[in-house]
């Protein structure tokens, strides 16, 4: 597990700001970062969008783009990060869409898929991850994947 | 400490839906639920708005408000909590604005102070508290006392 705290501090050293767009992390990776003191300075919110409606409406993912290849997908990953983008202008933006489990998943879609969505300072990428364990543990996997992926980012 | 799975699961059972707007907690609450197998049936997604700017723009807060009475007021909690409520329309909304610390804290309102808006099926209350502990155990009872709350309102 990386260390946030370390992260955190080097963000704010940086003054990289950054939101989030949570659909199957549910909060997890905005409260890691804001359990960090002085946070606040470089976190200046997100959305956890569980339901369609939400994704949609706070973060204009397109309906079509959720009917024709569903919530869980890259190409609804890349929307919601670039309407974080659109709404926060933060240096860095990510997005997570997945099956949490332990229900929901299909065959194509099984438990423990990710996609999740980064961009920074208008560089854009979409990680396909396929994580294992309990709900829980799958949330904890994406924030810490995220993490790592930043660390070397920035 | 309620017992978390338990309260969503009556939540659950009741059909009762639930959206917050986090300030102080910074998404803790809604990682809280979320981490509940079958949330998404009753928890549709939240706010993590931590800067006044998003405050504002995503939940209708009055500027003045901020400026009149603090992001950590009555009134802010309040406004934090029927804006929610006017995007969302879930039968419970909750907010939440605080001190977290450890920095932050004045002699008015000191580290440890959170305003908690509730709102259940229009029914509304604000609550004053002051928590102690770290950071982390700051929030952390924050969640505790909305479980502890919503567990005797349901």
């Amino acid at each position: 597990m990386p260390s946030y705290k370390r992260i955190i501090n080097k963000l704010i050293h940086k003054n990289i700001t950054i939101s989030t767009a949570e659909s199957c992390t549910g909060g997890l990776l905005a409260s890691t970062i804001t359990k960090i003191k002085d946070s606040s300075k470089i976190f200046i919110g997100g959305y956890v969008t569980y339901s369609n409606k939400l994704k949609i409406r706070d973060l204009n993912v397109g309906k079509t783009t959720i009917e024709k290849y569903g919530a869980v997908s890259k190409e609804t990953g890349m929307e919601m990060a670039n309407g974080l983008y659109l709404k926060n202008k933060t240096n860095i933006c990510i997005s997570t869409t997945g099956v949490a489990g332990p229900g929901g998943g299909t065959k194509g879609k099984p438990v423990g898929l990710v996609y999740i969505g980064i961009l920074i300072n208008g560089k854009k990428k979409v990680f396909k991850k396929k994580f294992s364990g309990s709900r829980i543990n799958i949330q904890k996997n994406c924030v810490s994947f995220i993490f790592d992926y930043l660390d070397k980012s920035i």
